[in-house]
């Protein structure tokens, strides 16, 4: 089987939006709210392997799971100006209830370190309690007036992990920065995500920070997404919230905080970044089925027919016995090809078929949805089989991707090359002073976004691409979602 | 240690409200917002025992997890002429994104069912399809103008689960109920919450629904609480929306639904059913908690304490290593009876004390939470004795909580005689008729509200308690929550 990549990478957004759909991931567009989705049982799944394995990851490092209100009253979120400055133009507000006035505009939460915050003043008043790390799972709401588009830009995300931390001190409040950091890092590895580490610039921090730290990644259109970010967010809101702890020397102070965060988006990634023109290829780590069994019937003998879907079942048995997650497609009305179609559009990594040939020789047709190569495999050794295909597929597919960014990430001088050379995709590292004059007008002159700066300085032998002083790292640029 | 039961039977509200706070479950009333509250940390890990519990049960009988957005247009909400009718007075509705007013109001989900029927009417077309059992685990709200009452009557219900099922006739839809109440029973069973069930009379069924079943049970001070609830809901949503599906002789037709559901109420039931004054007793089945280590110093040989306090880790590490979920209460500011005390408001349902006497004699003594009867336990049959003593309370739990409910269930034929009974709580069964109106007139004299009937007709030798007509069954009436 040809493997062709022209529709996933040259027509992406075409291609994501059939697969959500006819791989019944999500369903986006019909339901009758602009820039909200539904996710469907078998995105669910998906969407809940993602959940369960950050949840384990926070969890394993002392972070404690929440739930705060989805209603933040507008006062509440107006208390840190640069919070409410970032967030009031996509707010979205309730103000009635059944037919009454509510006597204060309450607004769905679009992120909730006032509402954390007010709640820590109660909870915490000692540094003996800090350091202390929360987190949730929830709906967030933005009125987007962009153009939305499914898991990616949406007025509702619903798969939205906030973290937030409390610290003594500001030093502590930098090492959990770096802690966040090292856990979305192994995260990402473990989904087989690549990821490009930046410190946003100061002109694009998160409303309310004092630093910005993000992972982005490249679609297969070249084009830039933000994966994850980790704020250190310093005294700002507890101060604006007055909340104070009693430190170690007896005195009072505001302490210090960091929140960090990841979304759907991550799911839209897992879809997007193998594949070709048949569909996704699910990262069998998080792929909520990874093997599916399709018997092909005899074509003139209904009784080995019989065997042969008899024989399939067994095969699905074995392989669910011993906890890898499979189905047996058994539709008598489908042929193989039409089963073939669907499972591939879906991405599941692993097909098995079960031919006539296999009932006979008792064996397996093992075929990797990546590479469309295929194997014979004796019975007996199926599950090893299994285990060991996907564990080589998921390090294929994590060095292509990781290829695929590397190659994808580009040093380069001149500005007006940089913006032709963005006409293609991909990342561009441009000299800089780090003068924040030099940076807006860089993101000017290439028509793109800074994505900000590596974290540790860059040796750079050229100057600042715009004032020509002598300069103190790259600036990278990209067109992003 | 004497077990006092007079604040949590007779004080019942305030000892709840008390529970919450100081035993760290659920943060409520201090959120500046009206009827929402927040899950701390340990109250979040219990709720997620239950919500991992109904989740394998649905999982394991065919249902699918889905994710549906919050938001539900007012024309969307409207379709169902009954159903808009019921909920209408208490939602919440969205009318701004950032300053600009929204085209079209938007409500909060009070529940989901016209949402869902949309999107079915959208993936199913066959009877192929069917059955088809789908649900969602959400926060939904209402506006409510009585009293709140933590996770008891809230304006954010934030563990709604709803299943939401798709049939092609009547019967099979019915058949879906009594799997619902099958799922239900063993839901309840599990967590050791007796329950009593009721068909909801004609005047107080859901609002669309034809039939609605109902679990119901006693709080300590009497009072009844729904806990779940289950709905025939015909062809009502499919014809409001116009949902059509072919059957088997290719003719089209509306199918028909059910939908079902629990909430946040079960959690507060397994706080509130078993305790004293000393605070809950949570069932060893969802506990976060099992067992409590706590270390007893030495009076006066500080050698002996640090080897007590090593000692204790060290029964933690068992326990944990065998998968009881355990806590050793390090703190060295404080008393054992200061952590007796912490640990007693949390409900964790095992203590295991060590002091020098057990170092010496290499053993623990283990005290129960309900009884607070101890007995010493050689170190080496720690596993065995916890697992054995966490099985027999969880019995001993469940029995006495079902006794509670059986006796609290009295039959009554003189409805001024019910009134003055369910002046001390309880519930009153009353001979009826069966005609709506003396069903209504029951529910004005006893001043109560009509729980409903019993499944099963039940033979009663008294005529109604209205009409004086032949009773066809009993009515149920109770205080409520």
């Amino acid at each position: 089987m040809k493997v062709t990549r022209e529709k996933w990478s040259k027509n992406f957004s075409e291609w994501f939006d059939r697969v959500l759909a006819e791989g019944e991931f999500y369903d986006y567009g019909r339901y009758p709210v602009k820039g909200v989705g539904v996710w469907m049982p078998y995105g669910f799944r998906l969407r809940q392997n993602v959940v369960s394995l950050i949840r384990r990851m926070l969890d394993s490092t002392g972070h404690e799971e929440i739930l705060l209100p989805l209603l933040i009253p507008q006062e509440l979120l107006s208390r840190e100006t640069q919070h409410i400055k970032g967030f009031e133009s996509e707010v979205f507000w309730v103000t009635k209830g059944g037919s009454q006035e509510l006597d204060v505009k309450v607004s769905l939460r679009p992120t909730s370190e006032v509402a954390i915050t007010y709640m820590e003043s109660l909870w915490l008043n000692s540094y003996k309690q800090l350091p202390k790390k929360y987190y949730q799972i929830v709906s967030v709401f933005r009125y987007e007036t962009k153009a939305t588009r499914p898991m990616i830009r949406l007025r509702e995300i619903t798969t939205f992990k906030e973290a937030h931390t409390v610290h003594e001190t500001y030093e502590d409040a930098q090492k959990q920065v770096e802690e966040a950091i090292s856990i979305y890092s192994k995260f990402f590895d473990e989904l087989g995500i690549p990821y490009l580490l930046s410190e946003r610039p100061e002109w694009d921090r998160f409303a309310g920070a004092l630093h910005t730290y993000a992972f982005d990644t490249l679609m297969p259109d070249g084009k830039v997404i933000q994966i994850g970010t980790a704020h250190h967010l310093g005294q700002n809101f507890t101060k604006a919230l007055d909340f104070k702890v009693q430190r170690r020397d007896g005195s009072l102070c505001h302490p210090h905080q960091t929140s960090y965060g990841i979304s759907d988006r991550v799911v839209a990634v897992i879809i997007s970044m193998n594949g070709d023109d048949h569909g996704p290829i699910i990262s069998p780590k998080v792929a909520p089925i990874k093997v599916v069994v399709v018997p092909i019937p005899s074509k003139d003998d209904e009784e080995v027919t019989k065997r042969v879907f008899e024989y399939s079942k067994k095969v699905g048995d074995m392989l669910r016995e011993s906890g890898i997650e499979s189905v047996v497609d058994l539709d008598p009305e489908k042929t193989p090809g039409e089963k073939y179609y669907v499972w591939e559009l879906k991405g599941v990594p692993l097909r098995a078929e079960v031919g006539p040939k296999e009932l006979e020789k008792n064996s397996i047709f093992l075929k990797r949805r990546d590479t469309f190569q295929g194997k014979s495999v004796p019975l007996e050794d199926v599950i090893e089989a299994v285990t060991e295909t996907l564990n080589s597929m998921f390090l294929d597919l994590r060095k292509n991707a990781e290829s695929f960014l590397l190659n994808n990430v580009k040093y380069e001088k001149d500005p007006d090359k940089a913006k032709s050379l963005l006409s293609s995709g991909g990342i561009i590292e441009i000299p800089w002073c780090g003068d924040n004059t030099c940076g807006m007008k860089l993101e000017e002159i290439t028509d793109a976004r800074v994505l900000g700066y590596p974290l540790q300085d860059r040796k750079v032998n050229d100057p600042c691409a715009i004032c020509g002083k002598p300069a103190k790292t790259v600036l990278r640029v990209a067109k992003t979602y």
